[in-house]
């Protein structure tokens, strides 16, 4: 059996060593883990930090442990060094500072991200932090216990940062978030991040939006953080402002890039040599709808394109079926999900898209706790095809699962008036006869029709 | 224009009247309700019961105000008695006592179902219930109102029985539930019905099963239910066995009938009688997975083949796409779902089922108040198709719309293993990075391979 070598014990190196002795239990499998955290999870991390998770090993979607169990051969504080795909070996650094040459037969690259380090002067001062790795979320944490700052400064107004401005709010301190573009959730469309934008602010959370930090300093009682609309003074200071691949020894031993400089592979998981795969956040996603690599990393995709090169480094050959781009935030009881194409994202991939909302509610009205939902569906005017849904509303409204409704319409291609013939469950203190998924894409079916879906 | 009449005002007909005016706003559209409740929500009758609804026009979908606001000729207190098909018309009771013949083109037929009246003795007595129509729900309410019964027996435990028992134990009342069968919900398997049966006798509901209830007497104190397996002292007995569909002037009139007496119709809502229509629990239903007619009464399928009997009604040509059998119920904080075939009605299709079972948590387990699901997947051994799937939970877990997941991968015959390549929503809070949807369709295929799926 071939020996397998996988380079990162994040969700996709370990779904793939788990997976490959799973379909291959003699297959010799051994994972560099750069540090001695295998398989946490990198978006648990906020719930870490608000206190709601109490240790990083709770964090851990396997423990080393379980991984060992399965016949892995864990090396932890490894840190590859170089590839070099002629001769097969991969160079690591070995906890003690050692070299080692690793021979494989067959490689995974599963480096995952790094955080974007924005051109921001001050990014290296103390109590300045990403926030993407255990190690991160750590020093993060033991700066929250050494200093206790009662003020902080998020600069980013994604996942991380909505995620953040709710943990840090839980623990009692003022949050502001300072986001450069004019909106925060860019993968929502505008006027619905708006709404979480109110929450946030309901909140107490100070949302400023469209300003772009530049400057970060100390000053006699922490940090100062420098905007063009105004300075705030803080004693933390996280810098969210996205992820980029970690491609550093791949790129260098030739493997290609693409997308956000993120490495090329086909859609089983295959770089451009022979025995070398790679997957998860290092690597450029294919997307179902647009039919095209983007750049999309998500612990949900890393974990499916993990599994999936998992079973071909042992032989198989299974191909990865695409993102959609299915996302769901919670920002305090409020809930935001979004899958495929929002309107912007449809005109720009060369759809005519129509998007239509509904607000109703989750359950039949008359039940009591009936809350509000605002559903937004997105088809092509030309065809009737669904393009993208988005749901805002409330925790205890199925808002994830419903906007999974949409996904799966969306992985079969179903066109926005089909939605109606599906048979979803239906009990009064849950939904309604048809399903407010149903309402919607009914309501957007009309809107085309009546309305002429005007532009 | 044709000139339309609808026999029938709750879901199926109001539907129908509803979608031909907005398809064609000229169209005459007449429409005859036996009582003076349109449109209400017979799954909503527990609820006014159990003191969490207000008054029964809470329950409308539709108010007679919007109804009538909709260009629909509404009359109410009008009871069909007789239909000719060869002269097109209808002969209705009016309110008054007189009779009125009723002109049409074309006919929808939608008198849905009554109560099944078990050859109990005594059936007949005050406080003996059955629980279909608004009429029978006030009759109760009155009941409980006037009497201030401190016990109740529940007769047959399906959906109402469960969701009756949970409405009177709300109430204060003690409450004993009787089936006949050796189960209550038989729509689930035995063993995870067992489970509600549980969370039942936890509420305080005493659950008798296997027994026959053989009489009801009149006592100095109030009622006597005897069956064989003893006899409860109670002031209110709900006799709650089930539907049959209402089909007396449509099969006097020589339309055909079939499953459980059902009317014949094709998947346009066609009966056999050119420009007679029908549809909702009078009718068979065509079943997407076992490609045949059944019986299912169900507000979400009566709702949509009311739409399609509607377009149908002004010259569409829409086929209903069938049922799976969605179904949900709420029991106390308890949710049980199914979908599609359980491993009983499979096999008696001719299927050669498989089904697994997966406990996990419905959110990452880490993260606080993370409940736990039982998810029963069914597959087709010889091919992997999904079958069908049973989800068992708490509020709060998105069970319901978890369900619809799998539905809406029913309704397009995917395969079990397939499920893998949906783009589930997931954030700590609400999910993980393989949605419990996807860690049992795993599970079953682990189980098929590994396990060999022995028999």
């Amino acid at each position: 059996m071939p020996s397998i070598l996988i380079v990162g014990g994040s969700d996709a190196g370990v779904s793939a060593a788990l997976r490959a002795r799973e379909l291959a239990p003699e297959a010799q499998v051994r994972l560099l883990l750069a540090d001695r955290y295998p398989s946490f999870s990198i978006c648990g991390i906020p719930f870490l930090l608000s206190g709601e998770v109490d240790g990083p090993s709770h964090l851990a979607h396997h423990s080393a442990r379980d991984i060992e169990a399965a016949g892995i051969d864990l090396l932890p504080g490894h840190r590859a060094r170089s590839l070099d795909p002629e001769t097969r070996v991969v160079q690591a650094l070995t906890p003690g500072g050692d070299t080692r040459d690793l021979r494989y037969d067959r490689l995974l690259i599963a480096t995952g991200a790094t955080s974007v380090r924005p051109p921001i002067a001050g990014m290296d001062l103390p109590g300045v932090f990403t926030l993407r790795w255990m190690d991160e979320a750590l020093a993060v944490r033991r700066w929250l216990e050494r200093q206790r700052p009662e003020r902080a400064v998020i600069v980013g107004g994604g996942y991380i940062g909505m995620e953040m401005a709710d943990a840090l709010t839980r623990r009692g301190m003022a949050v502001t978030l300072v986001e450069a573009l004019p909106q925060i959730l860019a993968t929502l469309d505008p006027d619905l991040a708006v709404e979480i934008a109110v929450t946030l602010r309901n909140e107490g959370v100070e949302v400023v939006t469209g300003v772009r930090t530049e400057r970060i300093r100390e000053t006699s009682e922490g940090l100062r953080v420098e905007t063009g609309a105004g300075s705030w003074d803080c004693g933390l200071v996280l810098v969210a402002t996205g992820a980029r691949p970690e491609t550093t020894i791949a790129a260098a031993a030739g493997l290609e890039t693409g997308h956000h400089g993120a490495l090329r592979v086909d859609r089983h998981m295959r770089t451009r040599f022979p025995s070398v795969y790679a997957a998860g956040d290092c690597v450029e996603t294919w997307h179902r709808l647009l039919e095209d690599w983007t750049y999309m990393p998500l612990g949900s995709t890393a974990h499916k394109q993990g599994r999936i090169a998992g079973e071909n480094l042992v032989g198989g050959a299974r191909e990865f079926a695409g993102t959609l781009g299915t996302q769901v935030v919670k920002v305090f009881d409020r809930i935001a999900a979004r899958t495929g194409l929002h309107d912007r994202d449809a005109r720009a991939a060369g759809f005519d898209p129509l998007s239509v909302d509904l607000e109703t509610w989750d359950r039949n009205a008359y039940y009591p706790g009936a809350q509000k939902l605002i559903i937004r569906v997105t088809g092509e005017r030309r065809d009737g095809r669904l393009l993208g849904a988005q749901i805002l509303g409330h925790q205890g409204s199925e808002v994830a699962k419903r906007l999974d409704v949409f996904a799966t319409a969306l992985f079969h291609g179903m066109k926005v008036v089909e939605l109606e013939d599906l048979d979803l469950s239906y009990t009064p203190p849950l939904s309604s006869p048809w399903d407010p998924v149903q309402m919607a894409t009914r309501h957007w079916t009309w809107t085309l029709t009546h309305a002429g879906g005007s532009r």
